[in-house]
């Protein structure tokens, strides 16, 4: 049997994986496996750049989980700086160009990869492609933002974009001593919490010394008479004075190679795919940033850019190549971050997710302490549930809280998982010592006060006559 | 309709939440509660008097979450220092003796809850009963012992038992400054831990400074000329000397007022209960230490003491007797502790446990960092999975490690919980950013390892010709 061709396209976290996957299941006499990536740099995580950035992290190696040289060892030919541009169908091959001398090559594949990630969301307004204005992605961007930091003319940082990239960067921003402000169109920052967890997530940011500009979006990018970015004005007119601009909108599917060879996008813009991660033509596959997956509680698709999704869709691509049987089960939603010391965490829908899904709900929350309450090291959290209406099955969950608070939403993530009411979630056997819980964990305390919303509610459609 | 009445036999988690729950639920009018309680406290936290002796925790009251007054403010008729000493079904009533006047009376019941709790495992070789030897259950016993470290004769400790209460007395008196020695039957601390997470406990109690004698148990405790404990000597002869004797071998269900009076126990040696915590006799509930419950892994009934159980059960019985529906559903042996900075944490069934419920299982260990390996603060984790042959069903887990790693054994034991395999527990969407997990969650890394057990445990079946 002939040696079968994969190419590879994009050498980070879903590209890898499924390189390294397939390469463990079937060795090099049986599969040749050529992986292009433009960067310069492989394997590599993108959501440690703001901690690089903020000094945190010291180098940008410490960021790469495994160098090209790895790779390369464990039989895989990873090109570096050599970008794709086109992708042929029909014969079954790629265009690859080699950035530093701009030599361009076909590829032939009987498996492709398309792992080509995500790129920076870039309003296409006025100003914002100015010199000045950066998105921060890929290492390479991360070393150009650190180079601007680094050049001392910087004093003035206005991050666009509120989200968790955009306060990741402003915090970053902000302990490199510079004066920085988040503007957003949201009334509150990381829309995907509903409001009175992103009050919070205000607070906090405030707090840090971070000015922030709510309910009022970037309009445009002014712009000096070197043609570098020196304000961003607001939709309301406000002039925010500015030597850097950062981009923190959040990224898109990067689908423009896929888009143009005819592989075929899902309704959410980014690569439709199916349970093993297969594509709609035969042979090509995709996963990470690029793809769209099941939402497992609104069954809508969606895409949501995250490393640990991408390592995991990876891996399936992989194991299906070598011969082996995987799938992606989807996702719920789930998702974390840390602004200063709040730590704030969610899972499933928020509220306006699960009302535009079409479930009725209660909400509950509840404040509580990480520890018990008289040990030392006992910090604040607070949190909410969503449950269905009736059924109270467990629809979201949003935590806020100090050290040891956020990483609590696993176990709710895994309770929505299983589609638990919050009834079975108050029956849970979940650990307890005094220096790591109260003897009613939070987690458990919300749950028996979402489930008494539930019962409430019910006891108020029955009075009214609307129970049935 | 006349007043009913309720007996509650025991002040602290379950007899408090019981009560508590049912006078939510009902008025005084309706309901009378007179809930009986031999110490001087209620609602107290026994789980944290190791913190109060050891210093953590700075006054007694810090661990009383609810006083007397309180309870009394509530419409409960509670009297302290009042032990029940006989229990007449026939009769519906209990006698109770107030321990500081010496008067016994009967008090008639209509319905009567059992929460006696558990009281310490004291062995009936000679010497365990004299004076300097202490069982720590109560506050009043951690009062006691307190009055014995702060009398400044105390130099040398033998903490007998090397579990969950053995190990964190130890550390409470090592942190005092004291000589401390734990004599323990087992190779390994804690028994509930397999033998390999146990080595790593065993390894941080002695880099505390404490001494651990192990595989040799205490066979009787040596007293001096004034008739107090001056040494403990081992099953081979070793001799320990001991200023204070210090008991902590775990504890054991409280049934005797039960069993004299003909509430049926169980196998296991605790108050048999249903679903609801309704024991044998009609009328009579039970909740707390002293009742068995259902593992739900191996089906067994197993009596576990902890306050977290002792507090749902509680709420139970509280609803049910307050008219409402609810039914505790058992336990799948979760648990953690503190060992100086390591921290150690269990769910499901060990080793042991598994084969003795008839399981056939492969273990996977893996070891990772709490945060991403870049990130400051990054501390090592192992998590020890077990899962079923062939169907790769998550049947236990254990995890070792420092700040930030045993809380995630509830991810584990929602999981468990669920019946996931440990396929399903791979695909779970677990929260991640570099400052809380690496891309994959140590959770997610033992999950992959022990599907890859399980595969290849089907392959080498299959290879043998025993598969089928």
């Amino acid at each position: 049997m002939a040696r079968e061709r994969l190419v590879v396209i994009g050498g980070d976290a879903a590209g890898m994986s499924a390189a390294s996957q397939a390469r463990k299941r079937r060795d090099a006499d049986d599969l040749e496996i050529v992986a292009f990536e433009r960067g310069r740099a492989t394997s590599y995580s993108a959501c440690g750049i703001p901690y690089w950035i903020g000094g945190a992290v010291d180098e940008e190696s410490d960021l790469v989980s495994r160098t090209a040289e790895q790779h390369r060892a464990n039989g895989i030919d990873l090109r570096l700086r050599t970008e794709v541009v086109a992708i042929d169908l029909e014969r079954r091959q790629v265009s690859a160009r080699d950035l530093d001398s701009g030599r361009e090559y076909e590829q032939p594949w009987d498996a492709l990869v398309y792992a080509t990630g995500s790129v920076p969301m870039r309003p296409r307004a006025d100003g914002f492609d100015a010199p000045g204005v950066h998105g921060v992605q890929t290492l390479d961007d991360g070393r150009a933002l650190i180079a601007e930091l680094d050049s001392g003319r910087v004093e003035r940082v206005v991050v666009v974009g509120g989200g968790y990239i955009g306060l990741e960067l402003a915090e970053a921003c902000q302990v490199r001593g510079l004066d920085v402000t988040v503007v957003d169109r949201s009334a509150t920052p990381v829309g995907t919490f509903d409001p009175d967890i992103g009050t919070f997530i205000a607070e906090a940011v405030a707090k840090m010394g971070i000015t922030l500009v709510l309910g009022d979006g970037a309009d445009r990018v002014e712009t000096g008479p070197d043609g570098r970015a020196r304000a961003v004005v607001t939709s309301t007119g406000r002039r925010l004075p500015a030597d850097l601009v950062v981009l923190g909108l959040g990224v898109r599917p990067d689908v423009a190679l896929a888009e143009a060879a005819g592989i075929p996008l899902g309704g959410s813009g980014g690569i439709a795919v199916d349970a093993r991660m297969r594509t709609g033509v035969p042979g090509v596959w995709a996963a990470g940033d690029c793809v769209e997956s099941v939402h497992r509680l609104s069954g809508q698709r969606v895409v949501v850019a995250l490393g640990t999704h991408a390592n995991k869709q990876g891996r399936v691509v992989g194991i299906n190549l070598g011969g082996g049987y995987a799938t992606f089960p989807g996702v719920i939603g789930t998702a974390v971050t840390k602004v200063c010391d709040l730590e704030v965490a969610r899972t499933g829908l928020s509220e306006a997710e699960a009302t535009a899904a079409g479930y009725c709900y209660v909400t509950a929350s509840v404040d509580s302490t990480t520890r018990a309450g008289y040990f030392p090291g006992a910090s604040p959290i607070r949190v909410k549930l969503t449950a269905e209406k009736r059924s109270g099955r467990l629809l979201g969950a949003q935590i806020a809280g100090r050290e040891g608070a956020a990483k609590r939403i696993d176990v709710l993530a895994t309770a929505l998982w299983n589609e638990m009411s919050v009834d079975e979630v108050l029956g849970l056997d979940l650990s307890y010592a005094p220096p790591f819980a109260p003897v009613w964990d939070p987690v458990l305390i919300a749950a028996r006060k979402a489930f008494e919303a539930v019962e409430a509610d019910i006891r108020r459609d029955v009075r009214n006559g609307t129970h049935g």
